[in-house]
């Protein structure tokens, strides 16, 4: 590598470093400090919306050879604008994610534990060409008290480039400053992200599943994300025909795109034969072309699917259909074949819905309504900062929480560990005291804490 | 590599892939079948003390030229014995973790979410050779309904043998059978553990600081544990001298070689000729010895610290203390040196503790008390799987539920997506139903769901 690459790297990391120099002031600061930056962001934004639209504009017209798709997620107009600016508001409206306590336990007299929620610290955020993103994210790491390092898709650069300096114009006064917040620009420098682990606390890409699959595949720092959504729904025998095939459409077809649509579909075979020619005339009218196996292919006289259709995610109109002899065939197909996504279940027997939801083992699991349910608005999460399909800090849609981590306070006069220790030791009390209301050990009893400044 | 070394690795592999298939029969099993394959562990284990006591003795035999500590920790006589069997007990007596309700939506007429707990999966332990850790994290696993792969350090070999046997036998007529746990024996096999991502949920390493360093570089399976435990405490100016002097001395002396012992020691300017003085004689007549900087040798006339200091973890009778002109250096200094384990501060100022206590980013932060009360025993956590110094899954010292994931569980009648989207879309109704109670999507209104195997 030539000294000047070398000398770039090593400033990328020297940036990423120097954020994490911020986490104390974001996590000191006030639900109140936190919402009124949001509000100037709203306000610089709205200020500056001429120039960003141009830089739209440019990043457009430099980017006719994109996909249609592609496209559509970089034009940023009027509407997005708004409805960007509505979801500021809407973040800041959220209770403060900070100072949550989760556990209350007198261990003894005066020595209080309490767990609390706290922000993680740095977030590093690469997300695809979508310029709405940039600002969803960033108000979320506001609103939770956490740094970041964003790195948007290159068709956007100019459109980035304009929203994030419009807000850094509104951090500029604040209580945060700008050190808190880092837009990185070439693809090399997700490389370095990647390689920041002890100066970033959890990446999340949003994008292609190869991309999110390459930052899974390359990094020790932890990932909150999904590389695919293979989602599986099952007729039971027990299901009714109308409710079966209504949520078997909406499941495939209201946006075939998404990772919570259904790939495959099993069909219990003691309702196949009534289920299967109304189910495939109703894709049929919607445009849905079906493979089947062989016993499918035989009631509807589809196309025979291959071995691969079973593991593949379409994304598109078409589905793959099985008939399954049993609940535990329909199981055992769906564990070998989810990607532990959101898999769900038609059925009318209430044992069968429950075995369903014990052993199979998703971030969402659904019975009797459309997979396409699994997302953090439908779920009432209040904001949605992806879906997660790691078994490890967050699950499913998550929302502000998964940006979130706690810490131990402990509070005493004096006490130390040799008094309940040895032949003579003190016994513990271990009252758990509940979780309502805010830290004791944080608050002020004599003050308003909140006028001191940290 | 040979053909039949290449042809253990791929057994090792699928003895670990055969266990992963037992996770559903884990996840759906009833507190009772739980609690009553720990009773019945616990009754084998009696049977089978003889052999488990003669199996130890040959490991310590064997053993002879370990250190003292390693066979402090390898010795399993009658006192460790009944102290295990009394915790297979106690953790029999928590209460169940699988199914907890942590979220309650009505998100629409009849349309019911909830998350609800449920296993990880699969765990992978790897512990040193305390034969005693073996029977707590299988009752631990139990308990939790998940799988667990096993590798203790190779101078228990005969006694986690003796033991592991013993289990088995307890299982083979239990719900699980024997398929769920799984026991390594060789170095290599650690290797093949920690190229099992995806089929091990979460790796659990216990032993020396390299030793799980060594795992966390060197495996994609989320990592729970501490490499380090450099801990600091800070004695503010206005600190009573009487309890700093307390908790300095119990924070390094009660258990120098604890991860939650104290190894670098800060005092406030002001207050450290009065304090020092006091401090060093205990320290002396206890056995410790001090390093200093350079205002520190010059009240207490002991060795000057090296750069290096600042940065050692001793775990012996040895302390480095320093003075600071202030509580935000106090700060900057732990912030630059900590292992984000276990920091203190002794003070009487409100303020100043609320501020440490705010700014200090650690798993455990503590005010006015001794930093070896960091432990789950003492936090009244039931059980200790461990310390994290991860801000990613679990923090601190993390008890059962550090085994446990989310899943979300969402019941309708038929509800599709298509309904509460476009211009005459439905709205939610989000309604907070508060998580009293077991899941209600999972209960059994007419029978009793505890008879029906799944």
């Amino acid at each position: 590598m030539s000294i000047a690459g070398q000398q770039m790297k090593n400033n990328v990391m020297q940036q990423i470093a120097s954020v994490r120099k911020e986490t104390a002031v974001m996590a000191s600061s006030t639900d109140e400090q936190r919402n009124g930056l949001l509000e100037s962001i709203a306000d610089g934004l709205v200020r500056d919306s001429k120039a960003i639209f141009e830089a739209n504009l440019q990043d457009m017209a430099n980017a006719t050879d994109c996909a249609a798709s592609v496209r559509d997620r970089l034009k940023f107009g009027q509407e997005k604008f708004n409805s960007v600016i509505r979801s500021l508001s809407d973040v800041a409206a959220l209770s403060d994610p900070i100072g949550k306590v989760l556990l209350r336990t007198e261990l003894d007299d005066n020595l209080l534990l309490e767990k609390i929620s706290v922000p993680i610290g740095v977030i590093g955020m690469v997300f695809e060409a979508r310029p709405d993103a940039l600002v969803q994210i960033v108000s979320l790491c506001i609103k939770s008290g956490n740094c970041i390092v964003l790195k948007g898709g290159k068709e956007a650069a100019l459109t980035n480039k304009a929203l994030f300096d419009s807000i850094q114009r509104s951090c500029e006064g604040s209580f945060a400053g700008t050190g808190w917040i880092l837009l990185l620009q070439s693809h090399e420098d997700v490389n370095q992200m990647l390689k920041a682990d002890g100066l970033i606390d959890l990446m999340i890409p949003r994008g292609t599943y190869a991309f999110v699959k390459y930052v899974k595949d390359n990094t020790r720092i932890p990932v909150l994300g999904h590389a695919d959504g293979l989602c599986t729904m099952y007729i039971d025998r027990s299901g009714f025909v109308g409710k079966a095939v209504a949520c078997a459409l909406d499941a495939k077809t209201n946006y075939p795109a998404a990772c919570n649509s259904i790939e495959n579909l099993l069909v219990h075979k003691d309702i196949s034969s009534e289920f299967l020619p109304i189910m495939a005339k109703a894709y049929s009218e919607n445009g849905v072309s079906i493979v089947g196996d062989k016993r499918v292919c035989k009631i509807i006289g589809c196309p025979e699917a291959t071995d691969n259709d079973w593991d593949t995610e379409y994304l598109s109109l078409k589905i793959s259909i099985r008939i399954v002899d049993s609940l535990d065939e329909a199981i055992a197909f769906i564990a070998a074949h989810t990607s532990h996504h959101t898999d769900a279940i038609i059925a009318e027997d209430e044992q069968a819905v429950r075995k369903f939801l014990t052993l199979v083992d998703s971030a969402d699991v659904f019975a009797n309504c459309s997979t396409r349910f699994a997302d953090g608005y439908r779920f009432g999460l209040g904001a949605e900062l992806g879906v997660s399909t790691s078994r490890i800090h967050a699950r499913g849609p998550v929302g502000i929480e998964g940006l979130m981590t706690t810490k131990y306070l402990l509070s005493g006069q004096g006490q130390i560990v040799g008094t309940y220790m040895g032949p003579n030791a003190k016994g513990f009390k271990h009252i758990d005291l509940g979780t309502e209301g805010p830290s004791r050990i944080l608050s002020d009893s004599d003050e308003d804490s909140e006028d001191a400044q940290p």
